[in-house]
């Protein structure tokens, strides 16, 4: 069950911010193929503009697209990007001032930044969780005077809480989380971390990671009521380390119910779960959106992480908590379901909808 | 302030069980120079008896003292080692028969294996927190008759949580803890971890770790109380995974206790900790039992493991939870502050205490 | 231009011996889809069989074929088994009776083993280098008046420097060579190399593989000529060391040859190499046997082994030798190219040239 | 057999320039005990310079000693910093200018960088191989007018390569060599290697590192006639790879002499090599300049880096080539006997011999 092309079997033209970085590759590699959006403009900062991408570019995964290679890098300035649709891998510091730029000029800016995540008229959206909150465009739209938006991904290690933690939620209400991540170098972008700094070493800190794990969650799991998102009422404490592994975020969690809840009872749900009926036939869904492993040393980030191209989250080692009710491990790939896959899905969605429109 | 030396500054020999292996050979190399005991016997599975120490062993690091190198491994067998105190590397498996075999021909056994830990007439020995605890060997004696004793020290990750734990729970009373372990592989032993299951990679899952976490530190921070510990009564909800880290078992820790604690308070009582009088002045003892870290990425295993020899315990990043009081980071050596360099601890405060004797 | 299929569209039962290894499950993992052949049969050691395979194996990379889960694991007994096609996965010692008892009862054996990869009568087969060697096994089944043969895949670093030489050695002769490899821990098979010993740290020794890297290429390389393979006269000097990489040897050579030759002309005739045209079409046969970079800093095993499904061979930094002629870096994948892809191409070959028939 | 002080006891004050970095801070730690040079300055670019040393610098490794913490940090002005002797942890670009500018104003200056190595009146400096090699400081003094002098120390894995080549050399005259090497991250200072570079991952190009190993050890070895060094004949084809280890180059070589050389003869003299006289006794020399290891496995680099406080050069596998003489495997610290180390057994040379004085 595959969604109708939304724009008549014809690509449209989308354009990258901060095309060179990590995330940048991670959209242009995802979109190569991508049937239903096509890469025209790659946008960075004022160093790299004015150079061929394959120029202006170290290309860290696989061989650059050879559609990309000779486009001519452009400043960040959406007087000179004309695309409808932007994709968004700006650090925050630029985000802060850029995003709302293209909006005001009329474009979907997908975004990666934490600079409108929790703002309240800014979906902070994951298909498969909410894919009702894509209406507060509107209310986005009637306080701005925007005719574009902006519609934001999570940080990448809340993207995976998120995930397992959404089926849960929905059954039993999610009360009180615990959460120990330990993070992959990529999540860093590149160069990023030093090799001397993580090789046979764990990092027991990530600057600004704690508190977006300790509030995102609540957002993307609230409910829209009225023009406005009522938070979700759970409680998150957080310890975010890095540690030697190349992709994909391992997330230890302890969580409280407003119900009593076996592991049993949790493992159910967890399998059941399909996701909100709207991400079903997006191209980047992934066949189902959790991967339960029964193994008892599984998820693991270097075995599990490229399963259906990076797009699944993964849980496991789902038990009994001496405390709360249920304990589990979730995975998942920071920078595909966790950054440009998770802002390509939304796009999708918003495309679905007829958010995005050809033309 | 050093202790006098127990035995008129002769070396008391001693014999190691399960000398081969990473464990054996740490005590070696602590022992190799140690001012009050000296490696007369190394003892190993019937595997390695009856080569040379040198030929049986594939000696994992530094230089395998020469002491040793010539000695004839010897099967664990009471009544071929005649030493009064015996240090055991043993697996669990053998420990069962073998440590109370020891014990009952009059040996002082020292042991890492788990497998009389929480019997209730068997010390759980850290020397900065229970030394008090040496008077259950009365009873161990009178109950089992013996004339020797079992001594263990606790799970190596175990007694990282507990040294951060112990000044904080005098001071306030802990109640509840979540804790998430990052352990290293030489905590498995050798050849323990494959490189293929670890490099890259976590591992959410060591066997039989999570309950050890839930249970031993109530004893070690138990009270005596007549001939027996009253468990401490705090609860304990754990995750332990593995990383890519040689030595040193990272582990994040969100804690309750019976009063409001504010991340300063922690810190004074963490900082002004110098342990049990009883610790003072023992060979292995480190200038403080707890290194407080401020700078906001510490402690890290392969930058701050080695202090001290490795018999430092580490904690950092001590801050206010969001649900409980504080939340913290602790690190330490697994193989030394975790296992034989704790072991070796135990035997100097039992030497110190007239428990060991010569002779 | 694909081959046509052997066997009029019907997969040929084949059985593998070491199935529940590194490299067994890696013939599994390969087989799982292939068009010519399907897995009826896995052997192991005694201990393994009678159990089903997902009991008898630790899978390790992926999700294990459901087709081969409920497999009865046989012991490696050719009474018991009776495919016409054989993969073996064995150590050396198991190989060195069991394979010629395999061949001895008329199956066609394809082994990744040492033991009978020098025999005079043994193709050391690689299909893009050396397919007109499968005439020996004429002279193999004369001589030893077996109805099956034993065909060989050559050490899994050799490989790789096999295939990076054969178009040089052909067009200019190649007569010295010095050559370091810097491989990964898959080689060593399943647990193989311990953490302790390979985490942060090079290895600069791996038992009995410089022999191999010394003789081996020189058969591969060499000319049938009437029923024997002249050696190619070239003398190699071998350095091996294990790094802390998963998949993919790295061989940095040295390399002197009949006549002058630059850096552009070695590009020129490594860019040009097909193979040999019995290899084309294939299902195994990468679509060009060497990927030639031009990159700087390429190729990497992490970044560069996984393409083309790990069947092709990598070249990068050709350059001038300041000795003898010129330098260069190879890089393939050990477990693929290097060892279970090269005996199921192997196959594949002796299928198209009719030596593997249907019924 | 320790060599008097030079200074009555009294420790010469020193600078440092590029003191924040790497090979900075080992000057630093290595210096903070040393009996005859004390650190009174620190010196970096304009970005740190005002700041105090202990917040312009990421500390990498063990504690900062306190003696520097509060320094205030100077830019790199012969002007400003009055100090005769002055360690360069300088890159290349800016030691090119600042180096000879503190040498004519009366500094002795102990380079790291390439930038005048290869000069024909400057010393490439390895006490236990070259000490005569000073006396080129009074033609250099003669040539440039300098009343200072510059004193190089060779790249890091030539000084490892130097090192183990030296006693063949002297012995048996070097004509050959073939060299790969496996470089430790350190090298590449801090942050250095991105962790997406090299976890997991070889890289087999390391920039401008191949002409250094290819020419650098000519003039070590070379012999000082009249008043110019006469270069070792030998020639070099170099490799170099950068690995996943943090301290420590390893170098496989493969070495032909003028004379025949068996693996034997070429043990005796590694063995029996004791380097120059005028290096016995420094504080900074090992007990021995060469650690000859007999383990099949050995020298390792996270196993046996650390041994004589970096300043011990190790070799293994001394055996036979297949075309040359002998192969073997070298290995050392790249930052303590490879550059911070290096720079002070220089000094130390030069203070012994009266080139540095008090006053």
């Amino acid at each position: 069950m595959t969604v109708p092309h939304p724009f008549n079997g014809a690509r449209l033209p989308v354009a990258i911010l901060g095309a060179t970085g990590m995330v940048g590759q991670a959209f242009i590699r995802l979109l190569a193929d991508h049937p239903w959006f096509q890469v025209t403009t790659v946008a960075a900062s004022e160093r790299s503009a004015g150079k061929t991408f394959a120029a202006a570019t170290r290309w860290l995964e696989g061989d650059m697209p050879a559609a990309v290679r000779d486009l001519i890098v452009q400043p960040c300035d959406p007087a000179l990007i004309t695309e409808s649709v932007v994709f968004s891998a700006l650090d925050s510091g630029p985000a802060q001032e850029l995003e709302p730029a293209f909006a005001r000029c009329g474009a979907i800016v997908l975004s990666n930044a934490k600079s409108y995540r929790m703002a309240s008229d800014v979906p902070l959206l994951i298909p498969e969780i909410n894919a009702a909150h894509i209406a507060l465009i509107v209310t986005q739209r009637a306080q701005r005077g925007w005719s574009g938006a902006i519609v934001t991904n999570a940080n990448c290690a809340t993207i995976v809480l998120a995930m397992a933690l959404a089926p849960l939620h929905a059954a039993f209400g999610a009360r009180r989380l615990f959460v120990a991540t330990m993070q992959a170098v990529s999540g860093a972008g590149y160069p990023g971390v030093s090799a001397l700094d993580i090789l046979g070493n764990v990092v027991p800190y990530i600057g600004d990671e704690e508190p977006k794990l300790e509030t995102e969650g609540q957002k993307i799991l609230g409910t829209l009521t009225g023009d406005a998102i009522v938070l979700a009422p759970f409680i998150v404490s957080a310890h975010s380390n890095r540690v030697a592994v190349e992709h994909g975020h391992t997330v230890c969690m302890s969580v409280e119910f407003d119900v009593p809840v076996t592991a049993g009872a949790a493992l159910d749900v967890l399998r059941d779960w399909r996701g909100d009926e709207a991400s079903h036939g997006l191209p980047s869904s992934p066949p189902m959106p959790l991967v339960v492993h029964t193994s008892l040393d599984r998820p693991q980030p270097r075995r599990d992480v490229q399963r259906d191209g990076g797009m699944s989250a993964h849980v496991g080692r789902v038990r009994a908590d001496p405390q709360l009710h249920i304990r589990l491990v979730a995975m998942g790939h920071n920078v595909i379901r966790g950054a440009a896959g998770a802002s390509i899905q939304n796009a999708e969605l918003l495309a679905a909808r007829g958010v995005i429109r050809a033309g």
